[in-house]
């Protein structure tokens, strides 16, 4: 079971590939699609929705997994944020596939964190799940521990399917 | 100067295709792209953004435009109009397009309503601008009124060009 999350943000859009053996999670590969503040925005969804296709098409996940948000400290970055998820949602639907989504509590408890947990105590615990060091910036391993989430809550779900 | 305008949503979304010629503004088109509660939230971003590349390849516009929208009344509505109006910029930019974007004050006023007029005297004013009546809901005379609202601006950056 090969699993793709995404961490979905105007600036950085995180995406992390994980697979799931004999009940342990592997790290398969792991990236992010960095924007800047002063492209178009039109280009920086360009790239977010071309980068994530790209990836989701090289690494032929079975499933996607992307983090749910509903409430955000204003309006102005909701719509940001919600114009950037929305190109991830399209680019996981023309892939075929249905979006898993999960809430950032849920995320971090999953992988073992409190729910309150910072960007490093999350990165720590998805090396410590995957058994290798994750370089780049924390959106990756953000992602990482999204596609986790996933794997875990899916086996809890079929019942054991690895 | 063919313009087509859009008025993004995550339930309706209204285009409209206006031709300005000889200081006039004459319909070509217009419709919207009606999705459904129940329908899986990456089903109806899939149909928003599909409706708007096959109603823009078929149009052939010159130039498009579309609402801007920076505050909303709360965060959980901004993040999903977000989404939709998302898979909206990049059917834009993957059709070449800049999006050039006015906010619904400027919309009203240039149309020659008030900055707080209801959709309703914004349609009258539609029509009555366009000599011709509108039919279907008010997501296409607002997105009619976005396409005329750029036909006027745009003639006033570059100086009377038709």
């Amino acid at each position: 079971m090969r699993i793709f999350g995404i961490d979905p943000g105007s600036t950085v859009t995180g995406f992390g590939v994980i697979e799931k053996r004999r009940g342990r999670v592997h790290l398969i590969d792991g990236g992010c699609i960095r924007t800047h503040s002063k492209q178009p925005f039109t280009e920086r969804l360009l790239a977010i929705h071309q980068g994530l296709v790209d990836a989701i098409q090289r690494n032929q996940p079975d499933e996607v997994a992307i983090e749910s948000i509903f409430r955000y400290k204003s309006s102005e970055s909701a719509l940001r944020l919600g114009q950037a998820r929305g190109v991830a949602l399209l680019a996981i639907a023309q892939g075929g596939f249905t979006a898993h989504e999960y809430n950032p509590t849920t995320i971090k408890r999953t992988i073992g964190a409190h729910g309150k947990a910072d960007k490093k105590a999350v990165a720590k615990m998805v090396e410590m799940l995957l058994g290798t060091k994750i370089t780049g910036p924390a959106d990756v391993s953000d992602a990482l521990a999204i596609a986790i989430c996933h794997a875990h809550h899916n086996r809890s779900l079929v019942g054991g399917r690895t």
